[in-house]
């Protein structure tokens, strides 16, 4: 196994190969984030869905278990994220993945605090705006991701070279990414690292339900479809209640009407509970390249392993 | 510059480089695919568009041009399709790249004339489709392709190692490549060529007209809209025109309402005669990446060199 891949987030980071756990809502607590970060990767807690307690709690146990590095998700969509970022700053969290809004609300305390800033956009727009706030590394997320979603519907391999050309800070690549040739495809199109989340989501250490890690298991090419887009565009794996609100949208419904048939707190019974029917099964179009549920040292062995063999059979192929 | 990157495609092809210009209505007939022959890629005329007797014309011109192969692009979807087969074959074209429809009608026709067959596909299901009846080469199209996509909206990164692991034929990727950053990138996720649209609209001898090839140069990555869903998706440049589209759509418009606001010969309109507010401008998300009008052999010298130069800089990241 290659003993490194070094790029400036992995100097950033202080992390041997680089490539990020993201933080995922119900499937990404301190085991998951402890296991990734033993893996010589960047292990990250997900605050969504936890309340600030548990957040304090998570991260403590994550202490104990790790003298590594592990970072911490916050939705900037969430009303309390300043009170989420000054729990983690406090309990002595160095890197800050922020999501889902405008990177311009807390970055004077991130910069204050002296930590280590990542930032997730959908489109050069948004990642110039989070360079100029200050992040130290912009993680550009394509349409094929699970969970929440831009509106441009910009895909990962169109995004990131582009991303690339336009910014001067590392740019990590998100979305469509479960196995080796993806993580050496990202790297390729000049991005200097990978954020994966289902197939983190889809390990023995992850927090999600089993029914939700089988449900990707099972999951094809077509299997998700980004949807709810009049409220907050999302890639779930389609089930009867997707197809509800799916039905919806397509006769048009204002975003009042979509709200009542989205309804609350779909994510927590789908990924967490285990309701494959009616829960929101948060996952990306890379469920179809996951076929199993294994440990998360297994998963980064498996990318850095098929990185190796595939740029070797890449070398072979020119002349 | 690499002398050249060999895999079963170019074997199949007899060509240098494992490129394939795609056939694009209005964009590319027979000025493009000589260009592109002679380029040793693979060279094609684009039926779409073409009343019969100027197909026959445009391939009589392209064979007193170049000793090179050329492909001819037939989209299952016209009434014709039989019909323009027969011209291609009839005019000793031995490669035939068949798109948008079911590979099954042309199969027999296509297999008995002894021809070189290649099939566009969005997706695992219809992949194996296209393998089954026959194709030697199958093309997945990414959901940022540019023009006429499928329903389940599949990325180019997510699709194509699923392709790979299912099929045995070799595996083109279509859909956000404009550089060599994509190719490479694309032949890391197991494809063995990528077939490529909007780049090669984009140059001297494409028959689109200029005010076309410049909205292309001037759109950003945010530029493109998948969109005419209900009657049958397709990715442009927004404009006047498609903005009202989408207006009907998002309002719940049926098939037959959308049918009458979308009109037709709009991409005529916009392509060909350059009217950039209600034509239809055809192009991909890779669209922010192009940034020059040039000829199409500089094009295929481009994406080899840059090919060459970031697999040197990925061979130089890991130790």
């Amino acid at each position: 196994m290659i003993d490194q891949i070094r790029t400036r987030v992995t100097e950033i980071l202080g992390i041997r190969y680089p490539i990020l756990q993201a933080g995922m809502i119900w499937a990404s607590g301190y085991k998951l984030a402890v296991a990734c970060a033993e893996a010589d990767i960047l292990g990250t807690i997900g605050s969504a869905g936890m309340k600030q307690d548990l957040l304090r709690s998570q991260i403590q146990k994550a202490r104990a278990l790790t003298k590594k590095r592990i970072a911490v998700n916050i939705p900037l969509l969430r009303g309390d994220a300043a009170e989420l970022l000054e729990i983690a700053i406090g309990e002595g969290i160095d890197v800050i993945i922020s999501s889902a809004g405008n990177p311009a609300l807390l970055a004077p305390r991130i910069k204050a605090a002296g930590v280590t800033w990542i930032h997730v956009v959908p489109s050069i727009k948004h990642g110039k705006k989070a360079q100029d706030a200050g992040a130290d590394i912009v993680v550009g997320e394509g349409f094929e991701a699970g969970g929440h979603n831009g509106v441009d519907e910009i895909t990962t391999l169109a995004l990131i070279p582009q991303l690339v050309d336009a910014l001067s800070v590392p740019v990590v690549a998100a979305g469509g990414i479960a196995d080796g040739r993806g993580f050496l495809a990202a790297l390729a199109l000049g991005a200097e690292g990978i954020s994966v989340g289902t197939r983190f989501a889809c390990t023995i250490e992850s927090s999600s339900h089993t029914l939700y890690k089988e449900a990707v298991v099972a999951a094809n090419d077509a299997a998700t479809t980004l949807f709810a887009k009049r409220i907050a565009p999302v890639r779930a794996i389609k089930n009867r209640w997707v197809e509800e609100v799916r039905k919806a949208e397509a006769a048009g419904a204002t975003r009042e009407e979509l709200e009542q048939v989205y309804g609350r707190s779909h994510s927590r019974r789908g990924i967490l509970e285990g309701n494959v029917e009616e829960g929101e099964l948060e996952a990306g179009q890379s469920s179809g390249l996951i076929r199993d549920i294994i440990p998360a040292a297994e998963v980064v062995k498996r990318f850095v392993e098929e990185f190796e063999q595939n740029l070797n059979r890449l070398r072979r192929i020119q002349s």
